[in-house]
């Protein structure tokens, strides 16, 4: 006999294919979902059919946005000379938070990772490149993908790619984060932070 | 500036609604929802209202089902005198794993706990007495909800209010789980392992 009915069974293994949740976690959902006043439910399926049918990707900085081009490329108070180019939208908004950065953004929606079948026209570079050469007044691409191999590949073939287009590819810092100590800290953490190391002599 | 569109921000407040799912773990699986193919998300989106409107409760034991009686309720081979008590779902499902218990189950979907608002009428108690009484062949009643204090105090009522009909009330042992030692367990788990020492003396 089967532990729980085919359709109760068909919603846990979908929970359970979403990224972080496992099968105790999906259990937990799908028992959840089950129990749910009937607005809630409708409230959760509307609000998932909702968002990928408004949700576009912004032609200019292929971040999700429902409206095009996004809030932050049809800004006129930006920076159009930087372009920052990160791996999800999540991180447009980790930096926005910080309210430092006034440039553009590039989205790649992922890194190039060929071994788990991630070319480089699977995530957004192509669109980078056209957006390079369309638009003439942008001088610096900073390369904020994640400090991982894939992140650091990425930003190496980026910077190899636009070498002899003139345009200054720079690589966000690696190096120990606030508060961290150096005791603690991983070897190749420490390392990225010698190699790193800026001049404070006055 | 919003961080994300409405329909964005909308998506993922409804998932992080969700127990368990955190901001973080909302922004993750919204971005992963937007980026589903779309027989994905349809398949998701259909897992969903298709386990809502097949799912019934078993009009005999409470649990979910999409035949109405249960599997279990509708066995011909399985003990009709017991009947264990459990909170949920997932707990029918933990105790049929074990292939032991051969009686029938009821899911009060949930337990007594007047500071969170639920009362006896809440959870499927009612229900359990309706069936206690229409059922004279019910000879044990095993309590076998969770060991917290909202646990305890929905078996202990569940006692007192069948002392006067003669049916067994009896609640699944506390002690120490297989494996542990004496040494890291928690009070309370060994003075609820001393309280209920069995007789081993041959």
């Amino acid at each position: 006999m089967a532990r729980y009915s085919p359709s109760v069974q068909n919603l846990i293994s979908r929970l359970g294919a979403l990224p972080g949740i496992g099968g105790k976690s999906a259990q937990r959902l799908a028992f959840h979902i089950l129990s749910m006043p009937d607005e809630d439910a409708t409230a959760l399926v509307e609000s998932i059919t909702e968002a990928r049918r408004l949700t576009v990707r912004c032609s200019c900085c292929q971040n999700f946005t429902d409206s095009n081009p996004c809030p932050i490329c049809s800004d006129p108070t930006r920076d159009k000379s930087v372009v920052c180019v990160v791996e999800s939208p999540r991180d447009v908004a980790a930096l926005e938070r910080m309210h430092e950065y006034k440039g553009l953004y590039h989205v790649l929606h992922g890194v190039y990772n060929p071994i788990s079948g991630k070319g480089i026209s699977d995530i957004a570079l192509p669109q980078l490149f056209d957006r390079l050469s369309a638009n003439a007044e942008i001088k610096e691409v900073i390369m904020a993908t994640n400090q991982s191999v894939e992140g650091n590949a990425t930003a190496l073939y980026v910077s190899r790619l636009l070498a002899p287009s003139g345009i200054k590819v720079t690589r966000i810092a690696s190096g120990l984060p606030m508060g961290a100590d150096i005791e603690y800290a991983d070897d190749l953490t420490l390392a990225n932070a010698l190699k790193g190391r800026v001049n404070i002599s006055s």
